[in-house]
């Protein structure tokens, strides 16, 4: 079996659970704090960061898109309809864009802000606790509509976020907008084919043990689990 | 012919230069300041972000690990000893690591800050133009010691920076510390593995368009195009 060091407030940790769920592989879940630097953790990891897979032989790849990359030349590619990447190399490139759009660019101008402020930062303690930093909120939140309003433009032009296959991107873009989501902080009336796109991925079965997380102290968003919402 | 946008002051779009030249791909550069976000740009990249290339039919592939992968599937894995990537998915993992700690992890902690403060700056003008913030430099600085200590490591134990073979590690790698030692943030006398390694990647025909940049009001440090420094 494999074995995932992830925290439920990471949308790259988020994305590799819902591709094993895709791909079938059970996966030993361990939750992993980076802020504490554990030593143990670090010999795997010498960057410290999350998420961290312990493939066959238990050696570690590491981080969400070399995870994903990993999955697919070693899982994916003996797919045929379940494959969450494409055969082309143009089309490749454009699920890899989108990936790092929702892993990258939206987690830097928005959901790594929400999520450390407002979920993160009590757990910390010594590590990097301490009040949450309301400019930092308010500088996040002014930026979730143009990411929903860009996510409402992909779900309203094409059946998927990358195209017309369920792909990395979907997976990417579907981890970082459940922890807004978990924090209810979209404001989902405005943005109808992107709330169409994320009811199809909230009722996939990947999804449900994602529906489930509960990080302590921060009770999720009242619809956050609902399919229906 | 291939056009691609960049700038040489950002250590992704040095790292595909660096694999055009391994791959000996003519390719029209084009220099584009990402912070002007200008319109006919922002048509071909959404993000706003460089490097940017037009491949074939431009088609724009965004983003420095996105059009790496994109080459070696079109490039790379048609070549034998000059592929930049490994055959196996595990070596390929570590490859990837390494690309992602020189591009994100050490881009993050160090050289995006210096050469913003240093050199980017004095040419944002209206666009985020200010003096320089010497706290940023302080805390930069004292991050370029771990980075390059971990680069010595890398290259006291194994051939090239992932392993036996010349890879994107050794490129993204490289592209980032020639920013540095552009500015004069590298002190080699320490890090002699890494030095030795670093020579190794100068004298290559790839590196030779890098050691002719210039930045504006920059000028770089004295041994910095010296192939014996």
């Amino acid at each position: 079996m494999l074995t995932l060091f992830h925290h439920p407030f990471y949308a790259s940790c988020r994305m590799v659970r819902l591709a094993l769920g895709e791909y079938g592989e059970e996966t030993a879940l361990i939750e992993e704090y980076p802020w504490s630097r554990r030593k143990e953790f670090l010999a795997l990891n010498p960057a410290g960061t999350i998420p961290v897979l312990l493939a066959e032989g238990d050696h570690p790849i590491i981080g969400g898109t070399v995870i994903a990359e990993y999955l697919d030349e070693t899982r994916g590619a003996f797919q045929r309809t379940k494959r969450l990447m494409a055969e082309n190399s143009i089309e490749r490139a454009e699920i890899r864009r989108l990936v790092d759009w929702y892993l990258v660019k939206m987690e830097g101008d928005v959901t790594r802000h929400l999520a450390r402020e407002r979920a993160l930062k009590p757990l910390m303690g010594g590590n990097g606790g301490s009040a949450p930093d309301s400019g930092a909120i308010r500088a996040a939140r002014a930026n979730v509509r143009q990411h929903l309003k860009y996510t409402n433009w992909l779900a309203s032009t094409r059946d998927w976020l990358a195209g017309q296959r369920l792909s990395y991107a979907d997976l990417a873009a579907a981890a970082g907008i459940s922890i807004l989501d978990y924090l209810g902080e979209v404001d989902w009336r405005d943005y109808e084919a992107a709330r169409d796109w994320y009811s199809r991925m909230k009722s996939r079965p990947s999804f449900r043990p994602l529906l489930s997380d509960r990080v302590r102290g921060v009770p999720p968003a009242s619809h956050y689990a609902d399919l229906d919402f």
